[in-house]
């Protein structure tokens, strides 16, 4: 069960199971093209039986510019641990934006600025960014978790956004969810292909249990994980599917 | 002589004259293409001698929207007068941006949400209809005048751009001289077709004198033209170009 989509809202109706990306597998079925045993993936509600994703936004974004890509990757995170891991995945550079200012990390990793930002901070970090974007810059903005929780009164005001006119910035709203049914299949096969030949390693932080959902997303959303937060509703499947 | 592309500041040296977008007559060629008499235009020095343009940008780009691509277009403005000429020219709604709150006037104008928004203002107003966008909104930006002048620590804070997040905004920043040497041609073809069968109305503020060039241009950034600013720096050409 993925800890994901917390912030569109749309999906979340009280009496209702939460909506998740999930990967399930299919123990009855009167549906064409369902049969029993096999694993589908897709947006479900958080009551299935066993259920595994991996997709660390960040950790797969980074580890796909580096190594498929080829660009230079910098990374920050909220921990030691975390940077320790970013090194290991193979990034660049890698800061803890507790302990080090990101303005100086940023200048010392990329002393010629920054033509690619994979935006899912927002506040302070977004302005810096814009700050040290080259021109033509690309702004991929998925999400600005530090804002999440602010009262609107409080929400960080960005400043420079007169850069975007200037250094011909495009900053782009996507959410992953519009590209499943186009994308979603040639998106698994590739990504398959770059997890076996080593390109990208998938990294999973794990709760036991669906009673700790509640607190594995609270530590989610204040950076209690590394890599992808995934719930493990049960050890062992308790419908085990017939075997012909 | 055109008053724009004041803020790209890479094009101002002191001692040389200012650039600016130039329509001119050649008085003299040595160059291959260059006839004498003939008329060019382009970046070019504050420095020739007689010189027309007309393409203010918001009443441009709203009678295009209106009249070409058949959008429903709103437009801002800073006095009575103006927002007159914008009604004249076929706006479906204008308002004055001193006299009526924005947020009152675009929900008035534009209770579905806004679509496409060119930019050329910033600050508040970007923050308003960032909140009034639409799904998949396209903004514009080729300008943000409201914060030109103000020192970094007082320009306007956006707060809301994590909607470019979930409503999946596309911001593209564009300078018009990218564009010059690929679409010109093309531009003064088409747009002298609109303004020939009366789709776009040209608009000019002229001020007389080279020596009032830089009143004028205080003036334009005060909101003190309507239409584009032009100096017409002659009333009659000095060196008239010898007919054959």
């Amino acid at each position: 069960m993925s800890m994901q989509s917390y912030y569109l809202g749309s999906g979340f109706e009280p009496g209702k199971p939460l909506q998740g990306g999930c990967v399930a597998q299919v123990v009855a079925s009167k549906a064409p093209g369902f049969a029993e045993g096999e694993v589908v993936s897709g947006m479900l509600p958080w009551s299935s039986h066993q259920i595994v994703e991996a997709d660390a936004q960040g950790l797969i974004v980074g580890q796909l510019l580096k190594h498929v890509y080829g660009c230079k990757v910098i990374g920050s995170a909220g921990s030691n641990d975390k940077v320790a891991l970013l090194h290991e995945l193979g990034f660049d550079a890698a800061f803890n934006y507790h302990t080090t200012p990101k303005e100086q990390a940023l200048k010392e990793a990329a002393p010629d600025g920054i033509d690619i930002y994979w935006e899912n901070v927002g506040g302070p970090v977004l302005e810096t960014v814009i700050e040290m974007c080259r021109p033509h810059a690309r702004i991929v903005a998925c999400g600005m978790i530090s804002q999440y929780d602010l009262p609107d009164e409080e929400k960080y005001g960005v400043k420079n956004l007169f850069h975007v006119v200037t250094k011909r910035i495009k900053m782009q709203g996507m959410v992953v969810g519009d590209y499943y049914a186009e994308l979603g299949k040639e998106f698994a096969t590739t990504m398959g292909k770059y997890v076996t030949e080593g390109k990208v390693k998938a990294v999973e932080h794990v709760t036991e249990g669906i009673e700790n959902a509640g607190k594995a997303w609270v530590e989610m959303m204040a950076g209690g994980n590394t890599g992808k937060a995934v719930v493990k509703v049960a050890a062992e499947d308790p419908f085990p599917v017939k075997k012909e």
